[in-house]
């Protein structure tokens, strides 16, 4: 077998043999298989495309090219839960404590933020003394004991896709489903979830800005799980506005702990609310979606979640005072108000401009490297639909230096207009392998 | 600028900026941009193509990677000549001797074989003593003394294209037409001629096996000289048989010499003539290609062509005795004959396996660093049309080891049918700058 022909073949619109697709990435894994032949192999499926099978082929052989975490030892089947991406996204550290809180065993590792997205270990990381780095052994013990854990992704799950990702990312070939798809569930097949719960996010603030590609990212990421007998569920929703108000990482953090309390947005409230009875069905710990989300919310109302959240942020280290307190978390310096210059209706929100401003006032990397100041970020005081006066508050900046052109950059995020917008759907469809 | 935005720019078919292609070879050669990147930019030009304003860029910053020749010392307009690639096509040496008998300078570089196609240095260097390696100074004054000078390509001369092309051979993007065309191209013009002729075959024993793509690779490589102000006549030529009767190098330069004697095989003549005719109309030495082939048609009967092949042929160092005694030329030890096994008409000949089986016994290189025999080939005894009775002779092998399966191959590459099949064309069609 020859890298030479596989190229070839897929350049001409044929689909590779599981044998070869295995010996593509094992071999490009070892580095017998150069960068730039990678590469062009990249470009060809960004043109070509892989069949769902050829993508879950994909997918497990980026898997093996790595260890798997066994989580064997844990009781319950451990549901992983996976946003493909967006601002304001706070969902994880509500769902999860929320989730654990009806005794379903979280175990989950997540990444850092990148570019105008966020990422759920530098949120935790906001709250002072909490500790990401777990051994394999720690993870499965805390599990057992309190039901909930939340680790970095390690650098040793998935190799072959860290190694691809990084030349994706230099070769204009990220923006490929079946790529997107397979990298994204490689590493959480190496993670040793049972089941999976997507939340693909769609619109201005999303990696899949229209919803068809959303459609198509979320059947192929299900047709791997089905493919690889993991039962999957996606949820298509909305980011063509930050979820909640808060952007940035402790001020997420006190979004999350003001959510579990059962006063955060209804946007929010409500995506956790979803995502949470997904987990709850695929992990077979209730009959219904219906049954599951009623449930959670009666977690909410009891606060049973925001309990396991202070359990959770204790037995990892954390301060858990937090949560009764949110002003211990980072706070920054200056907060200066961005006031509408006219009054009417906000139509639309540039979400992607929203991030970068956020990611620019440094609560994200622009590259890998960057260091990221925790307490700065943006609080929307309006979103989409909602009415503002002249001179009324939009938004707040919360940063460590005074604010210039940043005010400027994020009133010409908001649309306003006379008549109020059509009312935004949060979720567009679901799809999932316990359907077929 | 950044490679990245380029790659991304081109994958998303937009055309690039001449100064764009600028910066993204000088860069490339520099080593400052990736072969990966490289890599995924020509599989990105494979599908989404360049237009011939970029194609012509393309080719000029890759003919502006090294040194030019400068040919301004030759008296005279210099008309290149260059053959896609074919099997028995031994038109060079015939059409340089003949239109330099004219008075009208022949400055040339030529490459060596690879895969089942000939190289002119090859077959000159079948004539003993033959010397190919010319310094510039020399190359200026054996032209200004007897009109004719043909050397190997200095590795200097595009040495962009020689690092993309050693990049697309082992990324499966070597049949893209402006990618093919500007490869071409840029070796031709820093080889300094004035204006070119293009032999662009098509058939079973071409690169371009589709008449369509030969037709759009003319075009490619006439609007490239067009764009550059330098006059380009392409020819489209058949190549669905070998040219002439011999394959093999040394075997291909009695050829030429029968041929220059005026009792060649005839599609070959033809196509010299033609050829010719097309240089001398560039060099502004005939007004129409009627006069300039009644001209050439005159000095094939007066052999002023065979004087000017030994003439040149001793300026090089060649024994010039081989054009009156061509047994002097390197000889296999045995001839096998291949005799046909049924009677009828020669419907098609498989010219790549021909090529291919040429190239096995020793007259053709698979890898560039093979080195070959000059004495072996295969004689062709019938072409398409042929009427052969049982066993009678098809071909003849010379070879320098008993035959084995060759044999067969060859039997195999014919195909003998009761009817005799429709004439092929010897010239498809005739595209060239001077239309516009």
């Amino acid at each position: 077998m020859r890298a030479y022909d596989l190229i070839m073949k897929k350049r001409n619109g044929n689909p590779l043999t599981t044998a070869e697709i295995q010996f593509l990435i094992s071999e490009y894994t070892k580095g017998n298989i150069a960068d730039y032949q990678m590469a062009a192999f990249c470009m060809a499926v960004y043109f070509q495309g892989m069949d769902y099978r050829e993508t879950a082929d994909f997918t497990m052989a980026m898997a093996n090219s790595g260890r798997w975490y066994d989580l064997s030892k844990i009781k319950g089947k451990i549901i992983d839960k996976h946003s493909t991406g967006g601002v304001g996204d706070t969902t994880t550290l509500i769902v999860t404590p929320l989730v654990a809180s009806c005794g379903v065993p979280v175990a989950k590792m997540s990444g850092r933020g990148l570019g105008h997205t966020g990422g759920t270990i530098d949120k935790l990381e906001s709250i002072p003394g909490f500790n990401t780095e777990v051994s394999p052994e720690d993870f499965i013990d805390q599990v057992n004991q309190i039901n909930i854990c939340i680790m970095s992704q390690s650098d040793f799950t998935a190799p072959a896709d860290k190694k691809l990702y990084s030349l994706r990312d230099v070769t204009a070939t990220v923006d490929s489903i079946p790529l997107i798809a397979s990298s994204i569930m490689s590493k959480k097949l190496a993670a040793g979830a049972h089941g999976f719960v997507l939340d693909v996010k769609t619109g201005n603030g999303a990696f899949m800005r229209q919803l068809d590609e959303a459609v198509e990212l979320a059947k192929t990421m299900t047709a791997i799980g089905k493919q690889v007998g993991k039962p999957t569920t996606a949820l298509i929703t909305n980011m063509d506005q930050p979820l909640g108000f808060m952007i940035g990482n402790s001020l997420e953090v006190k979004e999350a702990i003001k959510t579990l309390a059962g006063s955060g947005p209804q946007d929010l409230t409500e995506l956790c609310l979803l995502l949470g009875a997904e987990m709850l069905v695929l992990a077979d710990y209730t009959a219904n979606v219906n049954e599951a989300y009623k449930l959670l919310k009666k977690k909410l109302k009891s606060k049973e979640g925001l309990v396991k959240l202070a359990e959770f942020v204790a037995y990892q280290g954390g301060n858990p005072k937090v949560i009764d307190e949110p002003s211990l978390l980072p706070q920054a310096e200056f907060k200066t108000v961005v006031k509408s210059q006219k009054s009417g209706y906000v139509s639309s929100i540039d979400t992607l401009k929203i991030g970068n401003i956020a990611m620019s006032l440094g609560a994200g990397r622009q590259t890998k490297t960057d260091i990221i100041d925790v307490s700065v970020g943006i609080e929307l005081k309006r979103k989409v639909g909602d009415y503002t006066a002249f001179e009324q508050p939009l938004a707040v900046i919360h940063s460590n230096k005074p604010i210039k052109l940043e005010g400027n950059a994020l009133l010409e995020c908001y649309k306003i207009n006379p008549s109020p917008p059509l009312k935004q759907k949060l979720i567009y469809k679901k799809i999932t392998t316990l359907d077929v």
